[in-house]
This record gives structure tokens, C-alpha cells and sequence, in this order.
């Protein structure tokens, strides 16, 4: 339902282009043996939002880019992102042990663990491919840069779960690398694909930086605040995962003594119970966790649009910063 | 010691390039937050023959490219290649369950799976940022490809564990992708780096494919011959795992109607006895499984040489010859 939303409405202007990309993201699942197909097609078609190729497309069309069939280069670069992202996906889940994904069963729990690394590594090694044929190498660089962030900031999170002390520093180390850096190589990405200077797409990628930890802000509130129907994982996942994210952040901030203790006992806990999780939600409640959460992200959205101004007037530059508000107000 | 053998004996000609590929091999441990450098260097450094590097430098050697300080891009290429191939190496031994790796422990017994996954992702993220750092995009595109081939072929083996129908062709896809694709990405980018035509490169990289394949044989060949203080695993580890591989194809082949349905009630067994492997190891010894594997060996290793031919004279296209009797002779 996210996806139809998005795609009809905030994407409209890019529609035929993410119609395009779709296309492309059955190539490895058509390809390749029955396994492979399956796992690529499930990992790749899960109700996703498509953010990164149609930020690509919109950044790419806000900087005078061709759309349509002139649009091929995009497309293909927009199709990688997604890739790579789904092959993050694919190897989150293994690292979380994960049993659900956007509401249905992960590729983990459906294949296993083996499948699901080696379908990451093989999606990975495809949107190489891609993006080896593309003739920029800044473009390969960008989304090498990247990936080498993302493993960068997983293993860092890895090292800091159910570890109360992490700094506010380490933990925006891990958002920007887990999540703001693939979607600010997009941006960038769709900008040097039409052509802008470098200094445009520097802007671009610190808008997708910023647009991309505000993104992961909201995920880490929503974790506390969402309804598990909506967000298809059960409410305080992340805690339960060891994740000490922004919300328990403002906690160990401004809670009482009395509370931070209480905090640190349920933090080392790998196994909480339903009890135990109804107690931190009634702390992130009565200090006002999410809404201060939210403060952050009001400020990391307006930095995002602010890189906007270097943009001219444009209905592709409308739609990015209509993405901004959506990050803003997504509920799930 | 099979590491100082290679290097002081078969690879003495690139002996400084070797050394400056190790340099470069310790830059991401280096470079990186205290678990991921650990685990890096550990990867990279764990006794390893170096004969990926080896080979693209002396294919590049052979191709009439420089050496020492003027083989700054073969040097980096070499590296990244290595880089490749302990990435892949992480991701098996995770697959693979597997406790040692060259008689140490392994990573995944270590640090774990989740640690040893994300340490994969980092290598391979590493070498294509190495990579992409080269003037010529058809050696990334050769590494992108070999790289797609790998996880194939590892999805395929995995698909065929404990499976006696695997037949010829799919396990000669699966030594050519998960070994012999990466070895065949070495020579051919040696070729291109020194300048050579296509048609060379192309001869090179199938140079390096049969290589590859022989040199996947002969391990198959001594999971069942060698001793274990030489391989530095159990013998037998394959058939405990579930891989069907070419002595066994033989002996499907080759049995007694009666052996044959030993043999198959041996393969579908996840956890075989001492005696089981001992009844298997009757078999292989019976029916002469190993020396038949060295047979097709033979061939495939004559085609390596083959290939060589293109080359002119040189002490570099010595060595590569040199390479070929090492692999065949090797007996770890």
C-alpha cells in the first residue's frame, strides 16, 4: 500500500522511468538457476518504496536530465541502487535473525541463512555489473564509497549492541552508514548522470545524507510509536535486537537515576520480556522519547532541504521536496 | 611454509611486487574500527599462497608489462584480487560451518557468522573500491562478472549437497565458478594491465580458467589422498558437508550396483560416522577415485598450458609453466 501510494502520488512524475526499473530488476530473477531466481524476485518485489531509484530519477530529472527513453542511463543506475539495497536487506536479516521483512516471512526464515548471504552477495555482484557498464566511474566510485560505509556501519552497530555507553556520535556513525549513505549516492548519482557540476552533486549527496539519517531517525521512532500492523515487525524490535538507538539515547539523557539504572538492567537483557518492554515503553512515553526524536529529525529534514536551494525551479525539485515531507510524516 | 615455498621458489620474479601487494593487503585493516582491522588482517593474512596476485603479476609480467615501481596498477590489481578472494573465503567458511581454515581457526569460529558475513561484505566493497580506481574499466567489469559466477556457483553447490545427481556438467560449474572464475579474472586483468590485445587477455583468462579447474580437482582429489596436517582440515570434510565431487562421480560411474547404493545411502547421511567415512575411503581406494580425478587433471592442465603457447619467450611465461606443475604436483 506504501508502495502505490508513493509511487501514483509523490513519484508520479517518475513513474514510467520506476516502471522501467522494474523491468530491470526482473533481469537477475529471470536469469539466473530456479533458487537464485526465486530468493533474487522475493528479496527484490517485497513491497518496497523504491526511495533510492526514484531519488536517483528525481534528483537526475531536477538537474536537467532527459526522461522517457532518454532516461535509459537512470534507469539502470536506479536499478543497481535498489540491488544493492536489497542485498543490505538480505544480509541485515541474516545479522538480525530476523523472521519478518515489510510484514512477510524474511528471506531468512523462508531459505535459511546460507541462501540468504549468498543471494546479498549475488544481487551485490549484479548491481556492480550495472554500474560497471555505466561510463562514469565517479558514479562506481559513489556507490563503492558507499558500500564500503554500510559494511562500515553495520559492524559497528554489531560491536555496540545492548551497550548503553555508545555515544551519540557513534550512533549517528551507524545511521549515516547504514542508511544516509546508499541513499546519498543515489542523489549523487542522479545528478552526475545528467550531467551536473560537481559542486551541484556534492549538494545533492549531502541532501540524500541528510534526507537518509532523517529517514533512519523516523525508523528508530516509529520502533517505539508505530502499530506492528503498520510497520510489519513487532513494536520495540530494535531494543529487543540489542539496537540502542536515538530514542534510548534522550533516555540515559533525561531520565532520573533511579531510571537510567532501570534502563541499564533492561539494555544487557538479550532476552526481555513482554514485561520488561511494557517498562521501557513507559519511559520512552513519560520522557517524551519519540517526540524528541522527532526534533532531531526536523532539523537533519531541514538541512536536507536546504541543499535543495542550489536547484532551479522544477516540478522534479517539487517532488523532492514533497519526498522530505513524506519522510516526515510516514507512519510506518 | 607453503606460502615461503611459492614465494621464494615459483614466484621469485614478482618476489617485490609480492611484497608490495602485501603492503596494500594491510591498508583496510589499517584504515578501520579495531574488530573490523582484526578480522581483515586475519582474513587476508591466515597462511595463504598469494596465488591470485601471483598470477596477475606474472601474466602481467608475461604480457610485457613492468615491474617493480612501473607495476603500481598491476600491484593494486593483485591486491584487490586477493582481497576478493578472502571475502569469498569469509562467506564459505560461514556456509561451510566450518571450525579451521588452513589449519587455524576460522574466522567464522572466531568472531562468529555475523562478523565473519560483514567482514566479507567489507572485502569485497574494499576490492571493488580498489578497483574502480583503475584506468580500465574492462578489467572491473572482468572482476564484476567473476564475481556474479562465485555466488552462482555457490548457490548451485549448495542446491547439490547431499544430492548423487548432480551431474558432470553441474559440478565442473561449480569448480569453474566458485575457483576458477576468480584465478582466470587474475590472469586476464594482468594481461589488459600490460597492454595486451584482446585476443591475448582472452587466452590468458582461459589460461587461467583451466588452471582453475585443475587446481579445484586436485583439492578434491586430496580431501580423500592427503593427510590432514597438510591440508589443515579433516579428510573427508567435503562428503561431511554434502559436496559430491568428481571421486565421487567416478565412483557412481565406475561401482558395482552394490557399492553404488552404499555410496548412495553414504551421501543422503548428514552426519557420517567415523566408519562411514572409512567404508567411503574403502571405495575411493577400490575404485582408484583419485587417480582418475589427477587424470582429468592432467588434461586440464595441458589445455592451461596450451594457452600459453600465445606467450613469447620470457622468464616471467617460465614461471607461469612453473605454476602449472606446481598445481599439479601440490599435495596440500
Amino acid at each position: 500500500m506504501i508502495a502505490l501510494a508513493t509511487q501514483n502520488g509523490l513519484f508520479a512524475i517518475v513513474a514510467r522511468e520506476l516502471a522501467a526499473v522494474e523491468e530491470c530488476l526482473r533481469a537477475p530473477a529471470a536469469e539466473r538457476g530456479a533458487l537464485l531466481a526465486t530468493v533474487a524476485h522475493y528479496a527484490l518485489g517485497s513491497g518496497g518504496k523504491r526511495l533510492r531509484p526514484a531519488l536517483l530519477l528525481l534528483s537526475a530529472r531536477a538537474c536537467g536530465g532527459e526522461n522517457g527513453d532518454g532516461a535509459t542511463r537512470s534507469i539502470r543506475l536506479a536499478s543497481a541502487a535498489e540491488m544493492m539495497h536489497a542485498a543490505s536487506l538480505l544480509h541485515d536479516d541474516v545479522l538480525d535473525h530476523a523472521a519478518t521483512r515489510r510484514g512477510q516471512p524474511s528471506a531468512m526464515a523462508r531459505w535459511g541463512s546460507d541462501v540468504s548471504v549468498l543471494a546479498g552477495d549475488f544481487l551485490y555482484a549484479r548491481a556492480i555489473q550495472d554500474l560497471v557498464a555505466d561510463q562514469d566511474r565517479r558514479i562506481l566510485r559513489t556507490f563503492a564509497d558507499a558500500a564500503v560505509a554500510m559494511t562500515e556501519a553495520e559492524v559497528l552497530q554489531l560491536q555496540r549492541l545492548h551497550d548503553l555507553q555508545i555515544t551519540e556520535g557513534e550512533y549517528l556513525r551507524i545511521v549515516t552508514g547504514k542508511t544516509a549513505a546508499l541513499i546519498s549516492a543515489a542523489c549523487r548519482s542522479g545528478a552526475l548522470v545528467a550531467g551536473a557540476s560537481d559542486a551541484v552533486a556534492a549538494q545533492l549527496a549531502d541532501f540524500g545524507l541528510h534526507l537518509g539519517i532523517g529517514f533512519q531517525l523516523v525508523d528508530d521512532a516509529l520502533d517505539y510509536s508505530a502499530r506492528e500492523d503498520r510497520v510489519g515487525k513487532p513494536v520495540g524490535s530494535d531494543f529487543r535486537e540489542g539496537k540502542v538507538t536515538f530514542p534510548i539515547l534522550h533516555l540515559r539523557r533525561v531520565a532520573t537515576a533511579g531510571h537510567r539504572r532501570l534502563l541499564e538492567e533492561l539494555a544487557v537483557c538479550t532476552d526481555p520480556s513482554p514485561e520488561d518492554l511494557q517498562v521501557l515503553r513507559d519511559l520512552v512515553d513519560r520522557y517524551g522519547a519519540v517526540s524528541a526524536t522527532m526534533q532531531l529529525v526536523a532539523e537533519y529534514l531541514d538541512r536536507a532541504r536546504a541543499e535543495l536551494a542550489v536547484l532551479p525551479e522544477s516540478p522534479a525539485c517539487q517532488a523532492l521536496h514533497r519526498v522530505v515531507d513524506f519522510v516526515r510524516e510516514r507512519d510506518s
